[in-house]
């Protein structure tokens, strides 16, 4: 199996990046009930090789500029391995010690990488937790925020009593899902403008809060984002932290694929501020080499995250937790079980080292930066903005329908993925660089084809 | 890596089963700060076997009797492995068809497999997607019961009008942090009574009912159990589920290590009446062989749950799913990424043929049944009931003090792990037999050590 995913590495270019079946298509080629008798490996990986690899969008290709990056690594998926075979639950420190110690040791490490703030190291008062995505810290964040803001009585008695929360009209659309799970709704969900780069304007957003004040609404939460799912666009931290601080809201900041981009010095300026937040999540399974799912969330304040969360049973009791003298990490998070994820991360920091990691993240800016450059010195193609990080957003000159048919036709082509995204009602590509194994070669490629493609259309 | 793993196994049984370190001794081994240059894979596994394996509790060991089984299995970690290795992202049909496609297949295989409803399947009105654990599946089905009790309003605006959910006294933990999730509050959390059996009384959750509609309450939720966490006693689902039907209430069915066992015909029994819940959860990373994370959520209206859970930002649009040809699974639980989890389920389900597992499940079952024979026929030991299942609960006849006084020599001695409960104010050993190496053997050796134990305490 090492050999095969080695070999996949391999040819990985090979294959069309954007699978090109048709609904039904792979479900057509499976047999309709389980076998009886037990099946061989080799037929196993016959079927994976022909029924399988034509349904597979490779997000692992070079040439993947879709979304984000998802890269994975040889370490990371030699740590997920290691973290499969022992098999071990972290649920409690007593269910594994090392699975919870070594977590939260990379996540202190973190802090020191990323020169993110003292206060969210476990050693003291907060602290950092793997959880699987974004979507579910930004869950968790909101929660303790609803608590802190409610006594936690929500907790007890339900019913979140004109509470609100704002986020910008770039915010990840987790937070709206978010809203409705903790039962706050969305019309309790405020959207504030941004600005012409995308980012939230912080006067609009205490301009809403002392309007909401005004009406009897209760300010317990606002989400800023760094590097925006569309456009990667920068809200300004510190300033929306700083109104944070004045009315007592909770701040999350989300750099679920931008977080990464904090491991070297000179991308630091887009972090200020990020002391004002009690929590923050980032994603070493987008950007940094890790295979999903790994999330990193941080608190200021661990007390209140397992306040809002811990619950007892009998049959979790232990003379550890009792002790107090433990982590548990079940209390971090909304699920119970929890795999050795740590393992996989620990692998990929060591793998590289801190200065590798600076390595491949600079590259893949520098990329983006080069890339931007074609397209601002092109006379048919237009930039969104200089990028930050790694995501160029541009499109062609012509209209919507035109750059739908350009996009549609990259995909088409197997050669490249792009996805899209609409801002002020104009359809841009999105060229997301990151993947571990891409160069300067297929960053030109991808270039090429883009003209070549939109001069086929014209 | 892979000898790595095959080693492991082979001597897994000459590490302490309960990792026997102090708070803080693994990170007391690991250096202050992640190193600036890569390091050796060499250097990485010097340090799992120095610093990592005296952290580690042995879940794999076939001398693990605690919890549950969490058993994984050669083709599971196959599985893991190839899914990492791949590194695609199935939030989406479009970003890898077959990740979905596999995922649709083999839920709709176990509904034939374990002879669930039919209307479980993808291809009727319901379906079953791959979800982290029973504790989320919980809570989904939660939030599911929520919307359509107050007809997707709170959703919209929020704060749940004295709307009452039911549990029984042995119900798992999650259900009271799941109704604090979802801002319901624990005192519109009603615990109804269980017979001597831990079963849920029926005449209890109607009268309940009613005195909950008399006082202007709406319940919209019951959460039933097959195999309970503290004893595997097993709820009247058919009984309780005509209630609900009655009631118009959403009724849970929460198998989550049990569930395993419906793929033997004669175990069957159990199962009676889940044609009448409205969802249901097992997880095969308890007793299926599958390693963490793998729980089974299947919904009889897959309608409900995703107008329950579905938003759709620009960036997410794509032809496939507009034109509603596919299952885009983002929309079926909290998160938005997930990863190819189904490869692993397809590679058990293969490897060991509906025969090899009910073989595997029948053995746990049968040595289940020897041991609660020995408790019998000893003069010094008690057992709490007919063990269904895999689960043995028993005690020492002496006090509550000597029983923990036995339970911790045994843990101590390395030799095996059994976890404890509580019921009626007895303090009961929890026998948990599942593990996928454990046979006959394991088995009467912890018998002879328990009583070894006992005796040396006396």
């Amino acid at each position: 199996m090492i050999d095969w995913i080695a070999d996949y590495y391999e040819q990985v270019e090979n294959y069309p990046v954007l699978s090109q079946v048709e609904p039904g298509d792979i479900r057509k080629g499976l047999p309709n009930a389980a076998p009886a008798q037990g099946e061989s490996f080799d037929a196993m990986m016959q079927d994976v090789e022909q029924l399988i690899m034509p349904g597979i969008t490779h997000w692992q290709s070079p040439n993947f500029f879709a979304y984000f990056p998802a890269n994975a690594s040889g370490p990371s998926i030699l740590g997920e391995l290691l973290s499969a075979g022992l098999g071990v639950q972290g649920m409690l420190w007593a269910t594994s010690p090392a699975c919870t110690e070594l977590e939260s040791q990379v996540m202190d490490w973190l802090v020191d990488m990323m020169d993110l703030p003292q206060h969210f190291k476990t050693t003291r008062n907060g602290g950092g937790v793997i959880q699987d995505t974004a979507s579910n810290a930004l869950l968790t964040a909101m929660l303790c925020a609803r608590e802190m803001k409610t006594n936690f009585e929500t907790n007890r008695i339900g019913g979140c009593p004109k509470i609100v929360a704002y986020i910008s009209s770039q915010t990840h659309s987790s937070a709206e899902k978010d809203i409705k799970v903790i039962g706050v709704g969305t019309q309790n969900l405020r959207t504030i403008e941004v600005d012409e780069n995308f980012a939230m304007i912080p006067e609009k957003l205490e301009a809403q809060i002392r309007k909401d004040l005004e009406e009897g609404y209760i300010p317990f939460f606002v989400c800023a984002t760094i590097g925006t799912t569309s456009s990667n666009a920068v809200d300004p931290i510190r300033e929306i932290g700083e109104i944070c601080r004045r009315y007592d809201i909770w701040m999350h900041v989300d750099a679920a694929m931008a977080g990464s981009a904090a491991i070297c010095q000179e991308q630091r300026a887009a972090f200020d501020g990020l002391e004002l937040a009690k929590s923050y999540a980032f994603n070493p399974h987008k950007w940094m080499f890790t295979n999903f799912d790994c999330d990193c969330f941080f608190v200021s304040d661990k007390s209140v995250l397992i306040k809002t969360l811990s619950v007892l049973p009998e049959y979790l009791k232990n003379e550890a937790t009792e002790n107090g003298a433990v982590i548990d990490y079940r209390d971090w998070h909304l699920q119970l079980g929890r795999r050795f994820r740590a393992l996989k991360l620990w692998f990929v920091i060591r793998h590289y080292g801190v200065e590798g990691l600076q390595y491949h993240i600079r590259e893949h800016i520098r990329l983006a930066a080069e890339f931007s450059k074609w397209v601002k010195e092109s006379a048919d193609f237009e930039l969104l903005s200089e990028p930050p990080f790694n995501l160029v957003c541009f499109r062609h000159k012509n209209d919507n329908a035109f750059n739908k048919k350009l996009i549609q036709s990259l995909n088409k082509s197997g050669k490249i993925y792009l996805t899209h995204t609409v801002l002020n009602g104009q359809f841009w590509l999105r060229m997301s660089i990151g993947q571990t194994q891409t160069e300067l070669k297929h960053v030109q490629d991808a270039w090429r084809l883009i003209g070549e493609k939109s001069r086929s259309i014209s």
